[in-house]
């Protein structure tokens, strides 16, 4: 059965949505015609507005309305640690967990080369600019325990210990709730490899 | 972590979809934004143009550009069958189907009192019109196989009955490719009840 044009056309835009394939997205368009006309219409207008008011900060890149974050802008978070990031919902969740009270740089990504994903894409730039400003000491790199999120982190340590600070990486291993039982091997290896001794 | 104003708005306007909880729109909204924008911009427009153009089908309820909808305007579909949905992708996967050739009617919902749907909202009015029309001989109640589908079929079914036509359910029972072992009780009482003996 065919869709009419502007149907067609709304189910295909929606797949632009991360996790939405064709089926979710003829059902969120009928459900938007259908008895969320009042929420679509809500939908449109904030999507224009964010568009249009959101952008990056200037120092770290996380998503912002001002020319710089919250973050960025509160004088009691530690300028001395850069923690850097593949993206905005990275910070949202350290910052969810409580345990970090530094600056973060976020790349919108991380290298890959076939995708025309290069260093400057992410940023790199304001990140060198960032590491001269001199207050960083430590730069974390939080990338995930991808390939392409390891590359991206060692190429970043390479920047930051040619200038003499610190480059550190966030811990991989068992995570707590985890059984043993059912992780994967390159986790449990990684958690062997970077055991600790007790005090 | 609080989000700025403009990009709460967005994350809250994304839960109109169905199926998007907090997390999801969070995630939705800032792939939109990060390296989605000219998605977002082919969304916020085709959303627009599909709220100004797609109505309903004069006749069935079924959306579409038109005053009506492709299968009510196609004259090789059989008048006199009149399959009575809940929504427009029940239409979709009937016709997916491929078994079926007469029309359709749209509820666009089911009976809820509670909620405020009685029979005015599914369009009662067009529902009895159409029977009117002296064309329909069978009304096949299509409704899904829940309390309020169930409710909303017998109401149908009476109105079906008062005019002297055949009113007719689709059978409920085994799927086809399902075991037996782990079909709901439910399901395997109305496969019994319903069993036919074979010729």
């Amino acid at each position: 059965m065919k869709h009419t044009p502007a149907l067609a056309r709304l189910i295909d835009a929606l797949r632009v949505l991360p996790g939405v394939g064709p089926k979710s997205a003829q059902r969120m368009a009928f459900h938007l015609l259908q008895d969320g006309r009042d929420g679509a219409r809500a939908l449109t207008a904030s999507l224009e507005a964010a568009l249009e008011k959101v952008g990056r900060c200037r120092r770290c890149r996380m998503l912002t309305e001002s020319e710089f974050c919250f973050i960025c802008s509160t004088p009691q978070r530690d300028a001395s640690l850069m923690c850097v990031v593949e993206s905005p919902a990275d910070v949202v969740a350290i910052e969810q967990s409580g345990g970090y009270r530094g600056r973060y740089f976020v790349l919108m990504g991380h290298l890959s080369p076939l995708d025309g994903i290069g260093p400057e894409q992410l940023g790199i730039r304001e990140f060198e600019a960032s590491l001269e400003e001199g207050e960083i000491a430590e730069v974390i790199l939080a990338t995930n325990p991808t390939v392409e999120g390891e590359a991206t982190a060692h190429f970043l340590s390479e920047l930051v210990r040619q200038r003499g600070l610190k480059a550190t990486r966030i811990a991989h291993g068992v995570p707590i709730g985890g059984e043993l039982e059912y992780i994967d091997g390159g986790t449990l290896a990684h958690a062997l490899a970077g055991r600790q001794s007790l005090l």
